[in-house]
């Protein structure tokens, strides 16, 4: 079967790591991706061998002042694709989805957009068979792909009669350099977040609220979750286990010694997937508690890398490139180097 | 009636602020402070007229070297008063308890100390009459005292089913140069925290479950709260209504444009009581949501100052100087100019 | 004589310490200060007693809805004092200076302007003689005014060959919570940076380059200083001593215990000046050394507070109020609460 | 010619960057590294089939209950080894220097020890050739490693009357926890700074006066350094160039928009060497200035990684592996992935 061709439009945090993950696939093809503008970004996507398309009004001059080629507009790339990832800032997507449409491709759009975006919200561990054939998908947002992931694994295995969770989400990625605060705490006054309605996009029936707090760090997000059980299970080592044998989690004993997300990005670096990336839910083995049917646990949330697998899925969700989610999931993960399960 | 004379053992974060609170109060008299070494803050007793007393080993030659005049020892000091307020560092307090019982003087310690290191665990709003007349208090800590708080408002107001915190602490006090973490999150393990278990010591019935992470912030704790209620009032607005009433809660209106923490320390800086505390609980109108018998609200707690004033009380409670806590509430909230109520 | 009626544009971090400060001056009269919208800082404004008059296209509606007292608009104010201390932000000054000067107002204006704005750039140790009775003044920045008055005393005792200093720049200001970076360094490319030059506006002939970088603290500023003296004293103690008895500089001993700006920070909340300041050049004992003619200090700036008594300074000098600066020093400096000399 | 056989002593920052370069080496054997407890990078080091050697009390137990095989103590991989590279935690190094003796095996520290540790201070750029044969090296800190590389282009190329450097240090590395500031700059009291003195273990002859300042960061070291050349160049750019041509330096172009130390991290991750290191020093061509013979340039340094290449160079010096410095740089590099020259 012919590979499918994909866009990366913009390749920023989320796009440049796509485009790695879609390079990787053996049944998907990187046709290229857009900039804006030069930069150490657009050189290495010219190094990796990426073809690059201009996007904005500034057109190819620049580029070709620094030496980067130009392979033509985001319009001549559209034109070559089966489907557009769309990894532009936040709320553009939407307005680029006048271009997708006009060129008749699919598109994939991420969750700084409303899910009125697509036809579906999508998360592969959470609704991969809901989100089959679809046109357009919109992959959940960092924090809620963390949450939804969670839930794929304690829904099924022990019901949830309510899910609490603090959201304690990190101020900026690390390469911005103009956001803040650099000493301070900003609450989050919608009260429950919205993280919670976007959860519902992928598990329609769920009984969760959330609340959040942005605080002064770069590197993880880490949420603080209370999950009320319908069918609590004997231990907490059960709900361990049950953790450790899913894909897209990564567990850390005791003797690990981890204390917190710095530890946590220290050992993606040593794991040395791209980027020093962390595409899993972390948890701790200390972090998890089991209290009657009340189960706690943390987990941090590498907000630059964790919808990056999710966007591969859902490609392959929408061209019936898997058979299942499972299937999809082993694929990708094995292709970028995650855990095997 | 004679005044009562107070000790302060320590003149650090806390002994300082104590001290310059018990010096304000009309029916208490500062007799003098306790120090190890010289620094900028012995400097600044000796300016403001207390009395130094060494503590430690080594001796009053340091001192004098620096050009501070020295009145004695700590026994020397506790020879002279009717009760210490012990501000000597975490685990200190109960190895000073011995100290204190051979000079046959009252003791007050605080927060880091467990809490049998005292006949009761006080909060003046909490239990002020359960310790009445007591030997010995610990004033719970900074945390537990803003739980506390917000407790002696909902639980009489409308009842408490369950009340779930999570407490998204600062890591280090502003002028401590040694400890981080200076860009992550660390998860505190011990699930729920010991935070719920200190609120019983004021509370002892109620229900409650904490959670805390520690984050690069120097400025001020913030806690989510989500309290189910047992008899909702009708709206937001009341809940809002009564907080605004209670003594000790300091709430931001959206006009204000408070938007976290640091605009939280910047106002009290204009307020200008001493060191720039804020000595109250503060919340946020826009912070608290009623959603059913569900009330959520934030409220962040200066955790340098906001014991202050419950020393002050704990006190008036431990010589029967206030026919009650409202009593001694105001005498104290006055002379330290926080708001009247 | 009549006090000198004083308006101030602007009611922000320089702009509500300048009024602070004008009306504790007996020779000045706060008439009114301007807001743009209800802040909890406009609140406090009206707390003081302090006139309101709305800037800016907002109007007073929104005032009236908080229930914050308007006394006119800008021009209103205008009518009615001799002159404005603009305390715009950066860059809109030069545009106020349309207003003022059609309401034919002496104005002075800040350091993010640049010095044309007004016929002179002032210091007052620096070069106060040469800006009497001008009808304009731009008070330079933080970061000026900290290096031109190090140079009032070093310069006139021993003669500089060469002065470079490195600026190690706080990246926001404590209640601004939108600036980053979080968790980096980032160097101000333009080499030598503008400080230099702008330390010329009030020392015409001082030989100096300077360099500067951005760090992620709110706190102060850290000037490293390397200066080729052309007589040098005989000990390093001879340096100390002349920093101590000049005005506007706190020095502070070893036994002191100050490591950084943190510590620093925490001394002026033990002094209790307002907003917490310290308005003086911060230097360490430790940290001045002499080895020949090379002289070498680290000195600490308060971005928020530093400027403001050269702003009181800055109008005694525009109409004649003190017979010298130094007089002109010492009565603002009483009236502040900095240390006498 | 047999490969030269390494024990790495200490796995942890440098200790575990140090046994990857080696292990990559043609011309050396990594036969094991030593660990205290186990750990996250314990477990990595396993499975990157490197055998682990206990170091300290506790013994092969805990290891063992972890399930990461042991195969000895450090005596045991002392009596395998030709030299050992210490990596231990600074100081300890003096202390290993028994052991090291005792098992007659060569050996390498690192900069955190006194520069009387071995026979002779190391850098490749700047001293090779006089390192020959040594028994025992010591490799510069990263800070000192920095300067000497920088002095390596620019005394031979121009002549150095007089080099200042001021260093703004970051305050703790990424993974560590518990260092702070959070918020604020802490000055080096010592003036000028140990770092100048350093230097001259390798330049001798070189005059150069260094400052420092600690600042709330973990990604990298920034040196704002002046020049004052003896030869001046033309032009700035033959500096660019000339920098550019040295092997161990990385240099950005404006339109790469890397604006600070964020961004140099953020490439290094886009680089994708392991653990995303920065082994150059880093210059931006807009950040190197040339006036005169004055010339100013800021470096970057990332105190993680810069060492790494500099403890497989003195290997290769203390053995005569290669014929000379830019032999033994060009093989460490190509192995690293560093870009050639």
């Amino acid at each position: 079967m012919a590979r499918v061709r994909v866009a990366v439009n913009g390749f920023g945090t989320i796009g440049k790591r796509v485009a790695d993950a879609v390079a990787k696939q053996s049944d998907m093809e990187l046709v290229g991706v857009t900039k804006t503008r030069p930069s150490f970004e657009a050189r290495r996507a010219a190094e990796k061998g990426y073809r690059l398309y201009v996007a904005g009004a500034n057109g190819a001059a620049e580029f070709e002042k620094a030496g980067l080629p130009v392979a033509g507009t985001v319009s001549d790339l559209l034109s070559q694709v089966d489907v557009v990832v769309d990894a532009a800032p936040e709320k553009v997507g939407r307005e680029n989805r006048k271009l997708y449409d006009a060129a008749g491709v699919r598109a994939i759009f991420q969750g700084g957009e409303k899910s009125d975006v697509a036809e579906a919200s999508f998360n592969a561990l959470g609704n991969y068979a809901a989100c089959l054939g679809k046109k357009s998908l919109r992959v959940v947002s960092c924090n809620t792909t963390g949450l939804a992931r969670a839930a794929s694994v304690v829904v099924p295995s022990w019901g949830v009669d309510h899910w609490e969770a603090t959201l304690v989400r990190r101020a900026s990625d690390p390469a911005e350099t103009k956001r803040g605060p650099i000493n301070g705490i900003l609450p989050t006054f919608l009260l429950p977040s919205h993280h919670g309605p976007d959860v519902r996009t992928v598990f329609p029936d769920l009984s969760i609220a959330t609340t959040a707090v942005v605080v002064p760090t770069t590197l993880m997000h880490v949420h603080v979750n209370h999950v009320r059980l319908e069918r609590p299970p004997a231990h907490a080592l059960d709900v361990v286990a049950a953790f450790r044998s899913a894909p897209r989690f990564h567990l850390f004993a005791p003797w690990e010694h981890v204390d917190g997300t710095p530890q946590v990005m220290e050992y993606a670096r040593d794991r040395g997937i791209g980027f020093n990336d962390m595409m899993e839910n972390v948890l701790w083995e200390e972090g998890v508690r089991l209290d009657g049917r009340d189960l706690y646990f943390f987990q941090a949330i590498h907000q630059e890398s964790i919808v990056v697998p999710e966007n591969v899925d859902a490609i392959r969700a929408m061209f019936h490139l898997a058979k299942d989610a499972r299937e999809s999931i082993a694929k990708t993960d094995q292709a970028l180097g995650l855990a095997p399960h």
